[in-house]
């Protein structure tokens, strides 16, 4: 299976932290795409619904599809502004819930006519920081009923749900993969789905590769993947393949064992990087390790896998990349 | 609601580790037993089926009577012996497979004799170390699979599966609050229900009183609870109350307010302390801190949780602990 | 010993993060300080010298002693400029080392006008994010030499060097306790000082109340201290004594221990909550743990801490919070 | 250079942990040199000082030369007993401390008639578990004198001290590179120096090539290593190479860079495989990763660690495990 690679927008631009609010100089919408378009391997981009891709709908598909690109998802903006800063479709205040669903509603219509059929919902101030702050089963109801109107609002698309353990929130409520099959369930939609982003699983000491498999085992949730490359504690958004090796050679297997035929979306923030050669380095990583399983000619992974011996996994491991037995 | 503590057999004996063979000395059944009936507050007394334990099953019922004790629940020992080294219900070879669900049978019939409904599963060696080991698909539905037929054996009797991160593994194929609801879930069986400990969700980077509320959402599996204290980065096994505070606290509303009306079992590792005495600081600190919720004679928590207040919820938590406002 | 707390200006503020680049409005300084001012039981204000600050230099004298505030200290502005991305004073760059070197100079001028002998170095950006990314040794001698001209510039103060484990770097040159001293040795200079941020040693799994100890062992090196709370696994910067309640008072016993009379400045980020109600917070909480401290008349705390007995530091801690032996 | 390659003597046999006390069968001493001896690639052996061996002490020599092994080091056992429960060189009981003492000169005595003259002292029961459980102060300075006069037992030996974050004590005294650098300046001896073990330092979120950069910058203490890999948040003693690639390369590059021509001891717990098999693939792994750096030819790393860039960084890092640029 050829897979196909797509890049958040902003990636190729610069970015910002809580210390610091400028890394590198701001891009213009068509300036980020143009810098999307110039890297090899790429075929798809992620939108985020800020206001400057809003304001840019009306001619977005055309400058998308000018570049050769396919529309990918776009994301609900339901964490730049202080609206949401305690919660978008599980706050408290009633009509900070109405105003969630409203935007969510409006970026399904955009994610519609840019020929996408993927909604991607990140609830990054879902959730809580302090004890004692939260009713968890209220605030979990809420957001189930809020993703399940929009589930309704389009029956055709898929509503994804990104889990993340973290931040911006001390806890997320849509952290890991196994509450948010719940919580997916929970909806009663059937185009409630999952978005695995590689490094938010890492972070919570999900081994990737078993998650891809939770996924499909447990209603076949998988819709979307995320990738990027952290030090296992936090979401460090980091080039892919910078850091670890082998668990991205299991998690693609699995990825293709599952028949995943979606994308890869890579998703980092390149601080001090050049952004658009960040993202290229993360292609090439990509490109490398998937043609390290390409020599895996004889099906030998499947007999490895099936004996559960860890020194049989240690030789496949080192012969995967380069090494002999 | 008065709540009833228990605590493991052998936690008032003696441990090893890895490095130390013996910490302490060697105690036999009546010996710990004795020392369990000696703390004051301690209603019952939870066993792990080890060989002295089966062999001690026909007086075992009289000598725990005796003492005024109630078995609260027996666990399977599928975890002691090198049979199981690479997994129990798990396994990949069916004789291992089915001499655990052989063995976790006859702890059925031992629990039912001693007059406890409640079947311990914490299947420590299933899952895995290395990446590319497991087939984890496979692996839960045979785990699963047992689990039914477990169920199905005295369906008026409850399996609970007690799930933790890691340890003996470096992944536990029973690991996180959300993928073993889904596991339970998965047996087809309402008796399959979920084992709480405290330590094993604080380890995970869980909310423990979020996960409580989580296992009440969806379907009502909380069927036990194992307390001790961490540093949230190891199952330390350590004196209740010693690390943390309002973490309990919480913890305690939650099970009050969804209702559990089960057993706190103390489950610690007193490598040098005296284990009596350190369970028995144990039962003080709960009794302490179940105190302290007492104080909220105007159900101020409930106004608290509802607003989602950082602020309010720091000045609550102050108060708890005798702080003024 | 009456403890004298701090603030950090920017804390009873506003603040943003990776996502939101603003939780709420804006203040300016002279907001702030009134901010300050108004919350019982704060005496000093620690400042960062971000341009706001410089441009008010001729004026903030006035504008703090008006107020009834010390200036604590004054910090280095060595991050939120893009000139600091790659590092300050160990950067590769001379011209930005050189530049790193000027900046401080003009701060310690700042420093020194506004009644205070401490300079607070936090070098956030110093360090690296990939392997094969840096030249260690290099990179520490140039940092080091730079300190020692600081350090020579003005003999009379103290320079600080505060650690932490990593953010925005995945991992700091000035990392945890022990690194730190070694630095502040390196640059031969006894007025190189160390800095010891609460939450940034806890999330480095550093026991605070021990790295106090080291610090005093090692050289008599502790020149400041900032405070916050977290989950031991981010910089949080949340209220103190949110979180935990043991940590603190041990901590505080050891610096009482260790004569340690300086400040405590509050550190913290409220994202979500009002700036000034969260700083309150953290003074009461700092009062109340301060007060329980009180309560050990008998000097009951060095008698347990001679016998390194597990049950009696379990029995002083719950009797410190309040519950009986 | 070509580097020279141990292992632990136990590493070949079984181990046990605290839930299962025998994962696999016991072997003798002479049984393990065998195993040993049957790995293509190994030339020494370390030694713990547990009863078997100093009861082999009389024909130890004799059954390593035979078998073509040098012995390159030896470690006091100061763990594997209930004396040492609550530490040697640091107890508070003056009589534990001198036992340590005593041991470990009959150790180096041992040592020295083996042709080794490194003293192996792994620390594990000295720390704390429990908060006010400690006089930090006074432990380490019990502890630095109690080394001070190993080092001049036999000034012409090495004593080397490793650390190691944590387990079996929840805080180790002997914890980080920078702490450990220091309580070996505190000895005051120049033959009191400091062991690396690579999963230790990982578990520590230290970068273990910076770790050996600071070791060679601050006194010139690196005497030993040990090797192994684990998944960063515990000692999971795994086979080496088989979690990680990138990390193990620049560790191996900077005990070049900086000069390192001892030992790599193999340091692992096979807890599920057969430990022979498993120290056999970590000789492997090691030699084809060493064989990795070979392949930069024109020294190209020195360049990009010059330059601080990341992405220059991460494409070297593709080339150096068989990638395009």
């Amino acid at each position: 299976m050829k897979r196909r690679y797509s890049v958040f927008l902003a990636n190729v631009g610069s970015c910002f932290d809580r210390y610091c609010p400028a890394y590198g100089r701001a891009y213009s919408v068509n300036e980020l795409l143009d810098r999307i378009e110039a890297i090899d391997g790429l075929d798809g981009v992620d939108l985020v619904a800020v206001p400057e891709v809003m304001d840019a709908a009306a001619t977005l598909q055309r400058e998308i599809g000018t570049r050769n690109l396919e529309t990918v998802s776009v994301a609900t903006d339901i964490f730049t502004k202080e609206i949401w800063k305690r919660g978008s479709f599980s706050s408290t205040d009633v009509s900070v819930r109405r105003a969630a669903v409203d935007h969510a509603k409006e970026v399904m219509d955009l994610t519609d006519s840019l020929g996408s059929d993927l909604l991607t919902i990140w609830p990054g101030q879902d959730g809580h920081d302090y004890l004692f702050q939260s009713d968890y089963i209220q605030a979990r109801q809420w957001f189930m009923e809020s993703v399940a109107e929009l589930c309704d609002y389009k029956p055709q698309m898929t509503v994804g749900l990104e889990y993340k353990l973290k931040e911006p929130r001390t806890h997320s409520m849509v952290s890991t993969v196994g509450t948010t099959i719940l919580m997916a369930q929970g909806t009663g939609r059937d185009n409630c789905k999952v978005i695995l982003d590689y490094g938010h699983a890492l972070m919570g000491y999900e081994n990737v590769a078993e998650s891809v498999a939770i996924l499909k085992q447990f209603g076949d949730r998988l819709c979307h993947v995320h990738i990027n490359d952290n030090y296992r504690l936090w979401d460090d958004d980091m080039i892919v393949g910078s850091i670890r090796t082998h668990e991205f050679l299991e998690f693609l297997f699995w990825l293709d064992r599952t028949g995943y035929d979606g994308w890869l979306t890579i998703d980092q923030f390149p601080y001090r990087e050049d952004g658009q050669q960040a993202v290229e380095e993360s292609v090439k990583w990509l490109r490398y390790l998937e043609s390290r399983l390409e020599t895996d000619a004889a099906g030998e992974i499947e007999g490895v896998i099936a004996r559960h011996d860890s020194v049989q996994s240690s030789r496949l491991m080192r012969a995967l990349i380069g090494g002999r037995r």
